[in-house]
């Protein structure tokens, strides 16, 4: 720490660390690296003449709000369109009940702020979504993965996490593996939390992303007084607006609003105004299908590749929604020691150790499919096949692709 | 807590409370109360045509990347941008000592969270911003609230700050007290803070909108190593868009930046790229006098109604600067006691206490002078004279005004 002087950093600056995803990105950013890496929504999918018209409508309609301090719930309209919205996922609420944030990412770091000490335990899927643990992270915690199988968490295996702050569970279309929970499993595991007392964190960034049928409804709408719901603009408008929001319970709800003012005071107004404008006559219902018509294509596309290319011993299942393949390598290979090569041949990946909580698991992989075009996917799933190919530990079994 | 079942806050949590001033600003919303609470921006004063031709340009030139994700850091031209800036400021930077953060309040936020463990001492100004102590309050930070004069703190107090994690300032036109640190003390008090290990952390809101002179270099420029320096486009262009920035040395901008991107990746390009597409081509050169003259028309028509409607006993100084006159009413009357009455009347005002780490002083107020056209000035102050006519505790003291 020496380096520092003269400032002393407090203790949990040792657990805020470097993202390893943001350093992949930065790798998979250099000229001819097709990028399977980042999960950077297709930009061919922005609305940006709707974005234009809404923009131009607020800064010819209420300038002198839209550019003003407001309050730090946020925009009335805009909460009051999320809670209609969120009937669709069974949740029942008024504005009251939501929060906006700026982006889903501070809704984590809210929760870990009023819900987290040193020490604390958060009960998390294993994978599951690295950015809750950056987000957990600064807040000490400890985590504890819950088994699973294809359906998600096992309800039996919730039983060890007694004492646990919260379970964090991303249910649709999971970030990294593409999985989503049944109904079946969510009543489970919300009976099962319940019994418990232990508190629900539902991260919905991807739920409105499905290809065949939507997702069953929110877990929180089965246990709403010991959840809380976390959801994004970023997936299905653009993410450079930076807006999500946190629905949570009364108990609960007053410190989230009292930590976000003092974490930026409000999250733009503009940006709001811009946003509810955008979406109040129903414009999502028209934009939405034709994103998920575009990362359908781009699935397909992946998983034909996938097939033509991927030799024997690697494992993986078709998404049926949200913006990611979970790859298998064969036991034995790293995917982040083969990492450099894949960059190096021009196609850039996850590895998969970053999403286990307890970095346990090294021959796994998470591939984008919503940033490339479905020609460079093709190409990049060559080209990773061919990093494959020289991989050190290759082939060390040889299982039949379980597709 | 049993209300917040089944969730268990934080103990930090007990630290996070509700702002004294927005609920202020509540009561000051009401209709027919002219609010001299609130330091919000005169919206006359936002360059509504520029930013309206900022924004169609981004949207038509740059439209995917300002719709994006992005990079946690900030817009490259805008870092670039803010780092010339400041050579204003006595500062040598280049872009990569600059982070941008949503709204200044964001960079509160990431200082304490890097640099404050439960019982950190912080030393402050007294009084101090009260938005600094709400973002420092979750990391169960202390306070030593450091003597000062008319000039600021004294150098020779400091020495009791051994040991405190910084030193926070906000050197400029203060929010609450108006006062500027002069030359001379800016170089006694960081020659102290470096004789003794103590890091500073300047908060510059108010800087630009200087009536008279501009301010002196910053203290960070005498000691850069050891200073955290944060900005803000909020008062000189609009607070809506959340944006500011934090300058810091190379030994602790890395913890930061990651302290940013778990918190929430980063800050909307969009409001960036808009905000660059302002400032450019050197609009704030015009713009900023413009909102100067404004304010400082503001400043003089309180002064004036200061002077009309006080009684004798009232002390206060005029401001060279900034948004604010503070008020020191005569010993005896409690100022948070009179806002009731106030408000009734048709008058709202910030009680003083708030603003002391140590909610020690009872008679002091701020009065927010750029809100309010000239003329409801006026009308606020003799209805503040009102109040005070009536409050218990009236008359204690008769001395003569200060100004």
């Amino acid at each position: 720490m020496s380096s520092s002087l003269p400032f002393q950093l407090a203790r949990r600056a040792q657990r805020i660390q470097p993202s390893i995803i943001r350093e992949i990105l930065n790798l998979a950013a250099r000229p001819n690296v097709i990028s399977l890496a980042g999960g950077l929504p297709s930009p061919d999918a922005f609305p940006l003449e709707k974005v234009r018209e809404a923009t131009n409508h607020v800064l010819r309609q209420t300038p002198r709000e839209a550019l003003q301090y407001a309050s730090t719930e946020g925009f009335a309209p805009l909460r009051e369109w999320v809670a209609q919205d969120l009937a669709a996922q069974g949740l029942r609420i008024g504005a009251g009940d939501v929060l906006i944030t700026s982006g889903s990412q501070q809704g984590l770091d809210l929760v870990g702020k009023v819900l987290l000490d040193p020490g604390s335990v958060v009960a998390v899927e294993s994978p599951t979504y690295v950015g809750a643990l950056q987000a957990f992270n600064p807040y000490e915690a400890d985590y504890l993965s819950i088994a699973n199988d294809d359906e998600g968490p096992l309800p039996d295996a919730l039983a060890q996490a007694g004492g646990a702050r919260f379970l964090y569970l991303v249910p649709n279309f999971q970030n990294p593996t593409g999985r989503t929970i049944g109904a079946a499993r969510r009543e489970q595991l919300t009976a099962q939390a319940r019994r418990m007392g232990l508190p629900l964190v539902e991260d919905n960034p991807y739920g409105d992303l499905w290809f065949d049928a939507p997702a069953p409804a929110s877990l929180a709408s089965h246990w709403p007084e010991g959840s809380v719901y976390l959801g994004s603009f970023s997936k299905v408008l653009a993410p450079g607006l930076r807006l999500g929001y946190v629905v949570a319970p009364p108990s609960l709800m007053p410190k989230l609003v009292q930590a976000k003012q003092a974490a930026d005071l409000h999250t733009p107004i503009f940006n709001q105004q811009v946003v509810y404008q955008v979406v109040r006559d129903g414009f999502l219902a028209e934009h939405v299908p034709l994103v998920r018509e575009r990362y359908r294509g781009h699935r397909d596309a992946m998983q034909a590749a996938l097939l033509r290319h991927m030799p024997q011993g690697c494992r993986w299942s078709v998404p049926a929604g949200g913006m990611f393949f979970w790859l298998a390598l064969p036991e034995g290979i790293d995917a982040m020691a083969m990492l450099a090569h894949a960059v190096e041949l021009g196609v850039a990946y996850v590895p998969g150790f970053a999403f286990f909580a307890d970095r346990s698991r090294h021959n796994l992989l998470r591939l984008s499919f919503v940033t490339a075009p479905p020609a460079q996917i093709d190409r990049g799933i060559e080209l990773l096949a061919q990093a494959l190919d020289t991989a050190p530990g290759w082939p060390t079994t040889r299982q039949g692709a379980l597709q």
